[in-house]
């Protein structure tokens, strides 16, 4: 299984399962002298913490992250940056009624066919915990970012029904679902509560910005800019569907007013979403990311045991009701994780002209 | 510029302008003893062929297949296999117009901003035209496909503001829009009429299904299944949105209606499209991928030349009115790669277990 | 720096740093349900522990290998396996008095030169103490290669002028110097405390033989067998030259001598290596590895400061008189992740056929 | 066999058969705006083309470069390059008695292992004649490397048992032999002669120098710049060793003796070859590699049939008596390749200090 790696020269590699010793990532091609220290991490670490929301899981991991190499004296080196997660609230007992059990919507019963093995406790490599290794590495992104002026920012579109259209960025940190507007927050906190009840769970939309964007960035034609963000995306768990740009909407346009017009002083439109030919034209970069529902649910679901024999389940576990807004900080993680890597990539063949 | 090869174990990589001399692909990695020739590549080839409907380009390009190498006695040899498609109906005359001028919605701009020089003719790289050569990559994957027995159809489920929700696979193939009901193919031809008398132009939705898929193809964690079917399609030039399953729509649903049931002959709905956690499950897969109207329009259209300075623009070259149907063939070529990757990558670890 | 990645199918990363926490490997790619324990990576690991001759560092490292993620139940999952090394012994205040010198033979000058920065305690990345993780990397290769009967010895050819053309797999084990005669490992362990005395040190030759090997492993025309074992040899830091089968002395042969007679029970001789066409052919596959002596002599020797100011230096710390024996199960390790790799690529495509 | 693809950001993709319609070399992530023509590329190829030494092959194939894709105006645009040569002169019948034949030393039998089929004609992929790709692939980077004054000149260090110990460079272009002496020259000539008569072939040693060095490139810890250069030519078909600056020598220095000692004014010696730790010191590089006698000699040799049976050969088809000089060219392509190679992954993070 060789899909563990991310970026061709900002190359990130996760490992680690849910409910062994440790998790974590190697970040590879980071440049060197770029600022990067623990608490860096931490800050990103800490927005993906279980437990701000009333939609989160009870599961209390202090996520401490602990730089093993590629530092020093507060500067990367330009050697391989590795961050170690170790998992400290790893309750398996909890998992063992399902020891035997393949859960609806998870990836129990795929791991087993590809496999013919898995690690069952809490999901084992196939555990949302796993992202927490993607926000370590997308922070060191992050941090190279920094350093060009590039910032990416997630907030919560729509949660299940709860759609905001309203968006002002600011209240984006003030409330634990990340709406950009106070009003879709109570909405969201009371949809949750009222999903909880039932023993349901939900699903959304993450929306994602990427300001300060260079021209330029982006390697036709396969590995468009466009092409590696949805990749990115894809890449998350529990994402079901990314557009860029108007997106589906553009669909139903037709080229005159769907084409953004070119003036002297920019782009009088971004219906592109800021990619054009998979190059970024120095606008914005808008994504939107459709989030599934969480699959482990207590409400009762029919399923099968790993004899192939019918029962049923309902999961007690101590799981999210929605991914949203724990997966935004994973968006912006990846989202930064193909930028650093397109900066890089530009960088190599920009000296020459 | 290293963005022009796809795949890991089954990699293709494209070249060629839209204006150049050929355009083409080699193909490395393909199993040998695989039959194949040249009437194999031409019949997909010919599937994206223009003027088979009245939303397609008049240029009549015979886009012949030449296999250069990688082949014996009709079967394959495991070396790399080149396939050239000349250029002959290349009318640069009809771009050079535009030569300083940005279209906009096109990659003019965003190609000088990242490589300081770019080839205008007919859009060179950028150009739809690099497409023939993904479709003819395509049909080697497809060759390989069919000796396990998997198949990729796609199909148009929108046409502008044209929507089939009727399926009949039959159908397909029986009109030149494909789409799966005849009522929904009258009246697509009808907006395409009424669109290219207003000069105008239309994107749509095209649909995907991948059949006879076996269980197990995919590599956690980066290189999801779905993941790389995603950037496959945004890959492709017209392309703003993927989703995978109930996509989007999952977005609104709770994890109780989303979880597809497991029994004991199988899933009881295929809400995940048949992948979990990037993971195949051996149900269907499907894709639906949103489609951008074409830039070229005859409206007029308000841009900036090379030099910075205001100007409008109408777009008179011998362009599509919709990319649908003929990035149908594209999408399902581009699918064909990525299942072909992944079950070569499958092969290599499968044999332990 | 993305250059810590070892392998396509069968892919390795190492990290840290001489006196960083700790150093270590994550092997991406590994089949499942394969039997692996620490147990297992200890005993490679304990190969190359110093100690053991009296041509090496008294730094007493337990090289302790803990597998954090990637077993179940003690059989591979096809997740990740990272194997974390402490840095228990590290004494960085021996290298402070060369902390602004560059030590000739070394990476220090060039790390500096590449990177703008370098951590110099113990040589940072550069350190052979980075080959410890190359090591436990290999253990699980060999684990693979196991269930496939395919064996990897490395003995000593040459230490200093002490060369020895006897063979007798039996006593490389046998003595401390790994080499296959009993006399020539006592006059190494003369010449061994000859150059001791003197305050310099040695290099050597060491052979490389692989048994077992099935026929068709290696991909053409760039990945040969013999070309990645090569490059694979000469990634280890003292290797100055690699050669296969009858190596340089190929050179002077006619091609009647040289070309192995080919019979009905196999080939007559072997002066190809093992490999034809960069495709093993079956035979045993043979390398010869020349080692250069460790730069870190006590005899005084020119250099100059990170200020570029002329001085001279006699190195002082714990090292090793010669590379060799401890070099030799790196060679194993290496050796043994090109193989598992080509195992896998060639699995990948031999279904066919 | 995904093995045809070279490099990581300057990426080089060759295909082709010796007896089939074309061969050729994509090149991609070339930077744009570098002047390139077909001119350069044919002058490259020429040093290649046989029939200048009494060496080589009496085929005549003009080998005629013409680029099809990545250029524009007389510069690169920054997308895939691709050179294609037609072959003109194969004659398939001089190797149709060998079609059921293997040969010794060649790729026959390791192909038929591989792949299960082969195409016989001429050697079908592992032919020499695919080096004439690599070479063209190498004038591209040469063209790059122009721009940074790095210039790689390969000469023939040893012809069979005629070694050349003194060193001229403008020799090297003046004799057919590419020795840097004219009597070594001389004596290469007749040793040709007498063997030719004999119906035998030789083999040699190529010495290959990188003049123009910046301090820098390369990649530890895998990807040093002498395991990349070491693959490199172990990837050329006839070749059995590599060795950098003092090689093989080393293995019988001492430290005291092999560190070259750094002065004010830069480093006293070079017996490290021009690289530290796997990176360029700005020093020349200097390599040495070991080529095989070429394996089709008229001489009887034993061997086998394709269904086993024992037999004789005797090769009287059109070939080279050594493959030097004309490999020494393909040496110059690769080391090109590498160079180039590196010298944008170095320029990837080198705007960082």
């Amino acid at each position: 299984m060789p899909g563990n790696t991310f970026g061709k020269l900002f190359k990130t590699t996760t490992f680690g399962e849910s409910h062994g010793p440790a998790i974590g990532a190697i970040i590879d091609g980071c440049p060197p002298r770029i600022p990067l220290n623990e608490t860096t991490i931490q800050q990103m670490l800490d927005k993906r913490r279980p437990g701000q929301s009333k939609s989160s899981t009870p599961r209390r991991e202090p996520d401490r992250a602990r730089i093993l190499s590629g530092t020093f004296d507060g500067l990367t080196t330009g050697t391989p940056i590795t961050i170690l997660i170790e998992n400290k609230d790893a309750d398996s007992s909890s998992y063992s009624p399902y020891a035997d059990l393949y859960r609806p919507g998870h990836g129990d019963i795929t791991y087993d066919k590809k496999y013919g093995i898995r690690d069952w406790r809490g999901g084992g490599r196939s555990s949302a915990r796993e992202t927490a290794a993607r926000v370590a590495a997308g922070a060191v992104a992050k941090a190279l970012l920094d350093t060009a002026a590039i910032k990416t920012t997630a907030y919560t579109h729509a949660l299940g029904r709860v759609t905001c259209t309203d968006f002002d960025p600011d209240e984006i940190p003030n409330n634990p679902y990340c709406a950009p507007a106070p009003h879709a927050a109570r909405a969201m906190e009371e949809l949750v509560l009222e999903t909880k009840k039932k023993g349901d769970s939900l699903g959304g939309i993450v929306a994602l910005v990427i300001t300060g964007m260079p021209p330029g960035l982006g390697d036709p034609v396969f590995d468009k800019l466009d092409a590696d963000l949805a990749k990115a995306m894809m890449s998350i768990g529990a994402v079901k569907g990314v557009e860029i740009g108007a997106g589906f909407a553009a669909a139903q346009m037709t080229g005159s007013q769907n084409n953004d017009p070119i003036t002297e002083t920019g782009f009088a439109s971004n219906n592109a979403g800021g990619i054009l030919a998979g190059i970024s034209t120095g606008q914005d970069i808008f994504l939107r990311i459709a989030v599934k529902p969480i699959p482990s649910v207590a409400i009762t679901q029919q399923t099968i045991d790993t004899q192939g024999r019918p029962t049923t389940i309902s999961v007690k576990g101590r799981h999210d009701i929605a991914a949203i807004p724990r997966i935004n900080v994973v968006c912006e993680a990846m989202a930064n994780l193909v930028i650093a890597d397109h900066l890089l990539r530009h960088r190599a063949i920009a000296d020459n002209f």
